[in-house]
């Protein structure tokens, strides 16, 4: 018996930039142009911003794939029901993906930033890997677009740059805060009581900017003392480093 | 008595990205393409990265003004001298530049990566701030580069990223890769014995890969234990996060 069945597509986690379409790469901006089959993550009800990024540049017959995340902010975190919701959702996207590249169909999954630095298309490579081609296009971070904004150089000479997060605990961020040259914070959100906190008492309340929305229309570049009490889902929080300089 | 001089030129600091010219950004694409005035570091004698990128793509009256590093290894990091050459270097650069901006030319600095990210573009930057217009485009970097070779993600949930450069001193650089989840090490170089003693000393050999030229033809991902006593230029170490995933 011969195999007739076709041979593989390829999946490719396609690194759409911060949020500017002509950030997005060379490589990255053909791939969509050329894309037949379009997945990406939303917010259930939402439109979602890689899709609204890449408005105007598809194919007329385009097949679109939303991937509506289940659960946000009804479930805690640390429920293990939300681990086990998102898991069988993960496992649902890839399944469906893995389907379309099994028939020998390409597909493009839109990516936030650069996808392998705390995305979501992450949970679908790990599940896709080994099942079928996966490629994955490197993408410009949120967090060089909030520096970009900030027009300030974010590392020099030997300087140490921490990236954390903001939803670790109080302690660990004061002390990873307390202990880097420069800083970048992610996934402020909700946490923004927290962190402004956090940074006082790391005593650099006076050299922390926070950035929203970077290199989007709604850009804002402001100093953490005049921040308010929340941040937008978009929002990086920078400290500078100021290492040597000839 | 009436104004009859130009309006400024604008200075553009253009991230190239890591080093495969379709992972510039579309708006670096256009800026590269469009320079009648293009500018960018190189070692004495040896053509450019950076220019080499981007070698097909330029205007055929492209007017070139290569910036030659004036010491590599003749004089010690830590001798005075190195700052002063280094420091008249960057302030000759700015003048040519700063001279042409000033008579309506727009100028195009060439960079490696992200042009804020350790970059020497930024001693150009904190000169030419206040003078005359400076516009930086962001880039993909060399480290975003480098874990996508790796067909790893670098942080997961709440993973903490550190990013160090391999010119510190061995007990800090220990100290740094033992107290992360994730880690990046740039600036190898001619630090890789100091370098992989500290990795070792801070028991993390065995998930440590090293990454040389990522995203160029010559790119080579290797497992540290793997790796010879000197790393090329472009050479990344990384340990990847093992965050939360569901
Ligand atoms: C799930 S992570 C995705 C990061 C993305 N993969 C990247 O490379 O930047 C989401 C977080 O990224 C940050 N972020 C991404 N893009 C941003 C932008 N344009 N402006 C501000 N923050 C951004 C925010 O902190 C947000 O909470
Ligand atoms: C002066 S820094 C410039 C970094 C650059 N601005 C960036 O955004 O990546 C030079 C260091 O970057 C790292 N690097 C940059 N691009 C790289 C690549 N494509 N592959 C490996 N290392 C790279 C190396 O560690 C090198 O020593």
């Amino acid at each position: 018996m011969t195999d007739t069945s076709p041979p593989l597509g390829t999946v490719h986690g396609v690194g759409l930039g911060p949020g500017a379409a002509d950030l997005m790469s060379v490589r990255a901006d053909r791939l969509v142009r050329g894309a037949r089959h379009l997945a990406f993550f939303r917010k259930k009800g939402r439109s979602g911003h890689a899709r609204r990024l890449v408005e105007g540049m598809l194919h007329a017959d385009v097949l679109e794939y939303p991937m509506d995340y289940p659960v946000t902010t009804e479930i805690a975190v640390t429920d293990p029901a939300y681990n086990e919701r998102l898991s069988a959702f993960y496992a649902d996207c890839t399944r469906h993906i893995a389907t379309l590249a099994a028939a020998g169909e390409d597909v493009v999954v839109l990516c936030e930033g650069d996808p392998f630095f705390y995305g979501s298309f992450m949970h679908l490579h790990s599940r896709l890997k080994g099942q079928v081609p996966v490629a994955v296009v490197p993408g410009i971070t949120g967090m060089s677009g909030a520096w970009t904004a900030s027009d300030l150089p974010i590392s020099w000479g030997d300087d140490v740059l921490t990236i954390a997060t903001a939803t670790m605990p109080e302690e660990e961020l004061t002390r990873r805060i307390r202990d880097t040259d420069a800083l970048v914070v992610m996934k402020i959100g909700r946490h923004m009581a927290k962190l402004r906190r956090a940074v006082a008492t790391a005593g650099r309340t006076g050299e922390a900017w926070l950035v929203e929305h970077a290199a989007m229309p709604e850009q804002r570049v402001l100093r953490l003392k005049d921040a308010g009490d929340t941040a937008p889902y978009f929002a990086i929080l920078l400290i500078h480093g100021q290492g040597r300089r000839p």
